[in-house]
């Protein structure tokens, strides 16, 4: 069982929190993959250098000096911080962006809206090979939200999907579980109340809450993501808070479980 | 034969030179690491964020804020933008710094100058394994010139420095030999006249030019590294322009030759 583990900005910004969930990725022997996003550096840095952020649909558009920004921040020092981070717990882990080994290749993405340098990945691009390569080689690979077109351009590229795509790539080679993690218990019908967890949900559940609007935006791109990867094959999606890692590696109902 | 191949920052500053390079580069058929320099992108982020640079013969001091600029823009922007464009150019590249699969571990510098955050690597610290199998793979190692201690600090570290820990590594498995590019034909009597190349250099000639002041400080930790690599048993290390990147892959004389 391969697991394909993805922390957000969240549990990246806070230092102590980053801190404890490496403690417990880095003492789960299983085979692991960490997928990461961005957090609040870009936001920062852009600000700090006078590069305005423009959102769209919770989607950051990205022109020239925000995808400058976006690979220092998110390839360089998170990625790198967080790989020497696991070292130091005696799990050795290898930071790769998509372009890295080819890891992981995307189309710039076309449309009404510009979204600028975004790439949407697709899963038969996944160098599986290497993954499974390095994993074989005890070492945990650690994703940052990066990919490139195989023309020589970055892209960058939300993290929920990087995650869902390399685990229903792997899922077509051998048992693979996507354990999204967050600052929250899992999906929840009121957002205010952490006791209104969902504990399963199925495309049925997520069609109607999303026409309600009880999912707000944030959590779509998550969502269409793990429904994606579980019809793909990955025997457990589930998403959780961070702080239950260990938990949610196992069997628990304490997170939503995604079921197709 | 494995080849190290370094390339500084003059180079990686000139996008038509960089360009050349890596199509000379990805057209080397050959088992091929390329360390980079970092060049003057890490120095005008810094100026951009009212961050400081001061240098102490020829190395950076390394405080916070320049480490985290450092890691950024060499194992970010620098690294990942070198992958992308030798993967469009067919070569398989794979983007690593120090801390990476724990490929070079390094030691805080310490003495009477506090360099800050600076790392020196050490031969027997190198992931051998990790890049033998990588280039087994047929990856080409892409490394940036940062490490870490082995206890999460990243640590900024010589490029040239790193070339050659990494080729004297590698030459106690294998044969390696060891080319330093840069934007002059190699070590020259003369800075300002290119025909007055050194051919051949060895000890004895190197601590007469270094004592008359004919070497300047950026080619000291270029010279003595390359000196380490050869006595540790790499069969070949040269300095020369990195226009001429496939002749001094192979035997040519219009470069600079270290011997023992």
């Amino acid at each position: 069982m391969i697991s394909v583990i993805k922390i957000g900005g969240n549990v990246i910004d806070d230092e102590k929190n980053l801190a404890r969930f490496l403690d417990q990725l880095g003492g789960f022997p299983g085979k692991k993959i960490l997928v990461h996003g961005g957090g609040k550096l870009a936001t920062e840095l852009s600000s700090r250098l006078g590069i305005s952020t423009t959102m769209i649909d919770g989607r950051r558009v990205t022109d020239g000096e925000t995808l400058k920004v976006a690979v220092m921040t998110y390839a360089g020092w998170i990625n790198k911080t967080i790989v020497a981070s696991l070292n130091s717990r005696g799990c050795t882990a290898i930071g790769l962006c998509g372009a890295d080994g080819n890891v992981i290749t995307a189309k710039k993405r076309e449309g009404e809206i510009d979204f600028g340098f975004v790439g949407d990945p697709a899963a038969e691009t996944v160098n599986t090979a290497l993954l499974l390569g390095l994993l074989e080689a005890q070492l945990t690979p650690v994703i940052a939200p990066i990919t490139h077109d195989g023309n020589g351009q970055l892209l960058n590229t939300n993290a929920d999907t990087m995650a869902a795509v390399i685990a229903a790539s792997l899922a077509q080679e051998t048992d693979v579980q996507l354990i999204y993690c967050f600052e929250k218990n899992g999906v929840l019908k009121d957002v205010a109340a952490e006791d209104s967890l969902i504990a399963t949900m199925d495309r049925a559940l997520f069609s109607s809450l999303k026409n309600d609007g009880t999912i707000h935006k944030g959590m779509l791109p998550k969502l269409t993501a793990g429904f994606m990867a579980r019809t793909s094959g990955v025997s457990r999606v589930v998403i959780g808070h961070a702080e239950r890692l260990p938990e949610l590696l196992k069997e628990t109902n304490y997170c939503t479980t995604l079921e197709p």
